[in-house]
């Protein structure tokens, strides 16, 4: 059993580009794991080459961040000009360092980068991010530089993040290569969405959204020109990995169609993926390559290829985080009946439509149901689907309607829930009678509320309570898609849920 | 010419139904003015009939916010129950009253509308807002209901917005029906949009993303079940409203369809608008159906008649909000040609991908531009469009770059501008030289940024400065998509713009 697992190992890394592959056995049972990825997230050691406190450079601003956010394993600086740097002890070169290192940052320039790269050889440094830019997103020339540094890597055996990225952040280890102010970026708190982006600004931009929206990460990589190390392979570091529950991916190209594949449909099996595609018309082709250097190639092939692997495809950025946020708080539809109960007839009738439109399944309410209700509710409440509280609607009405038609009745699939809350009968207790009603129906439901202060505050209630909420008709019915097309594809796939 | 004029009213006149329409003539040289709807909004005296300070009751407010918001009219309540509301003198019957009232506020059981209808055409009061419910909107019972108020008002010659409906707000004269508290919708600015919406949550939940964004209304109309008063005739006296620039429209259905085009042909020709319509598939027809009465009809006949009169349709709460934005905003686009610029390359293919799926024109930078930006930029940034100052800009890149890109050449049409501040070489001053920028260059420039608290922050800055400024590069591009569609309609019917 302990061989047939070696020999699966050594599949995998004949099939990585022939780069090696460093294995770690634990235990006298032979329970071992590959450890190739694991020292991008959670380095014991870090070089960081070229360091200095000189707030333009970046790997100043790469340090502080380390240090600010509580980076628990050993900080290295090299750099022949200085004796210390924040404190810690600097040194003239990686072939001064005694201790093992697991990881170099290199934020230099360019030209300078196969040098550093070569010494990293030298001392068995088998892990590298690198941060600087001049390489393949420069055209011809840069790509040449590229191919060098790409050349030295296979040769010795080195793994690369990069270059032309920003890098990694795991907010269990702490690590991050981050260069941007936490001032000015909110930092995201603990939690189970992974990201990964060949955008900087991309990744920095969705990192800022998602943590303004309280979703929890746990790693964001940004691989930019991807010399090595691309979403294939860290998504099948990812499938493995505990603290990531979803991914979301923003793709200008694929590293290796194949493998994508493969390693997509294995771990869309047990996490949602999400991905966001750019690069659909010439326009976007163009500025690609010239962004990342990627060959962005024909978008129907991207399409086919999501569809096989079971990967949720998005279309924009907020559709992307929104759904990210649906994907970490609720579970899939095992259908596609949806019911739609509101206090605003209105933003109801623009769901409705919304639901039609993108194919959910907008049924009527049983009779037996609305008969039931009819004995409860005024003359004016519309029975229907959408049910329509009407603007008198008080917080009990919610909990009669959704005991009748989403707890006592299997009908529906799940339920999109609409309280406005401008009218005084309706008050913050709300919160609690749907969100209670919610889980005891074991039925997905989201919330859609419109407007500003006071919405945003009934807003974070819901999400405390795990009912993600969306501030339009449109936004909250993509995000209920994303929930019955992840509940086809489990059901397709005879998964469990 | 003033028998010519009057014969024109009178043609009006005739086509509204049948219904009356009080003529004004105004100033011994014929100068006069048709003042159908005008009592609608700026009344000098409102009747609110069924007037309590029982907060159960939705009269009191309604009371209790034309008296915060500062409406200068004379405010009325009647009630036989009382002899006093919130201080004012309280009267048993509209009969009792003396002077001269131009308009009443019905909020009362439906049963009990037609009578007060009765006895305020015996007091010769010839508009009326009819606030309550439970008319077309309950199916057949209910319809008889409102054919009879319906019939009452063309036989006494009443005009009605409603029933069903929240009525109006208007910012000029601070008045206003609306009995949603200003404690949990925030009220909008004074400013030069207008929004007609069949649905009152739909409105109201505008109205708070609205002030919420800092965008300035004129006047808001919800009409109901719009037994009288619709969009075609609102149109009509918007057209001739001068604190009204841009008019936004939510549809469920259409009151008249040939007088609408008529309508909306004439306003856009001088005025921006914009139509979000719902019910475009089964379920949405439905429950607008069951929402507001209205027949929601065959999509496609709207979408034609939207096109041909001038108006830009969107397709979600966002949009609307947007569209509403850049048009009160920026001027509409000559051309199509869109010069991009960013110092986060992934937002910039991005938002160049989308420019490319939504028929925009991402034409390449000159050459001859290009070679003198060459001079002045570090080679790594690229200069094609997008143009990408890279995670290295500093503010002096975007002055550099707009100059020579937007202010002295003409190759391009319009810009949207990506400054993303994460990087700490960005400063605030960025936003007074774009700015300056796009102003010199008289050409329409949109701005996306992407992120958290410390964005918006430079958000509200642009926006101080009359540039607009969208969360996403979906949403931006579509903003500009509005202008350049503007741009074609005023060029295509050789309007000046």
């Amino acid at each position: 059993m302990a061989c047939l697992c070696v020999e699966l190992i050594q599949v995998t890394v004949f099939n990585c580009r022939g780069l090696f592959l460093e294995k770690v056995f634990w235990g006298a049972n032979s329970t071992f794991r590959i450890m190739t990825l694991e020292k991008f997230f959670n380095p014991k050691s870090v070089a960081v080459i070229g360091a200095t406190e000189n707030p333009q450079n970046i790997t100043s601003a790469i340090i502080k961040n380390l240090i600010e956010t509580g980076f628990k394993g050993r900080l290295v600086p090299v750099n022949p000009k200085y004796k210390e740097v924040f404190g810690f002890m600097c040194y003239s070169s990686l072939l001064d360092i005694k201790e093992q290192i697991d990881l170099t940052v290199i934020a230099i320039p360019s030209n300078l980068v196969p040098e550093a790269l070569s010494q990293q050889a030298t001392c068995g440094i088998k892990n590298s991010i690198i941060v600087s830019g001049g390489f393949g997103e420069l055209g011809d020339k840069g790509m040449a530089l590229e191919e060098k540094i790409k050349s030295i890597c296979r040769k010795e055996g080195i793994r690369v993040i990069g270059p032309n990225c920003i890098g990694v952040l795991d907010n269990y280890s702490n690590f991050s290569t981050s260069f941007l102010p936490w001032t000015r970026v909110k930092r995201p708190i603990k939690g189970y969405l992974s990201i990964l982006s060949q955008s900087g600004s991309y990744a920095i931009s969705v990192i800022d959204m998602l943590a303004q929206e309280g979703i929890g990460i746990s790693k964001i990589v940004n691989y930019g020109n991807r010399a090595d190390v691309g979403e294939s392979e860290l998504i099948e570091y990812l499938t493995d990995d505990k603290s990531t529950h979803v991914i979301g991916i923003y793709m200008e190209s694929v590293d290796d169609g194949r493998r994508f594949i493969n390693a997509a449909s294995h771990c869309s099996r047990s996490k949602p993926m999400i991905v966001l595609k750019v690069g659909k018309g010439d326009s976007g082709i163009d500025a690609a390559r010239s962004h990342t250097g990627a060959i962005a190639g024909k978008y129907e092939i991207y399409k086919a290829a999501f569809k096989k692997s079971g990967i949720v495809e998005v279309s924009g950025f907020e559709e992307f985080t929104d759904a990210c946020k649906v994907l970490l708080m609720q579970k899939p539809v095992r259908g596609n009946k949806i019911l739609i109960i509101t206090n605003g007839g209105g933003v109801g009738v623009a769901v409705s439509d919304m639901c039609g439109v993108n194919g959910l399944d907008v049924a009527r309410t049983p009779s037996s149901v609305k008969e039931a209700l009819s004995k409860r509710f005024s003359k004016y409440y519309i029975l229907n689907n959408p049910i329509d509280l009407t603007g008198s609607a008080v917080d009990e009405d919610y909990d009669v309607a959704m005991k009748s038609v989403l707890v006592d009745n299997d009908f529906f699939d799940a339920a999109i829930v609409i309280p406005l809350m401008p009218p005084q009968t309706m008050t913050e207790r709300v919160v609690e009678i749907i969100s209670q009603r919610a889980i005891e129906s074991g039925k997905p439901v989201v919330i859609c509320t419109i407007g500003g202060e006071y919405t945003r505050k009934i807003k974070v209630m819901f999400e405390e309570n795990g009912i993600p909420v969306f501030p339009s008709p449109e936004r909250c019915v993509k995000a209920m898609c994303v929930l019955v097309e992840r509940g086809k594809f489990i059901q397709n796939r005879g998964i469990l849920s």
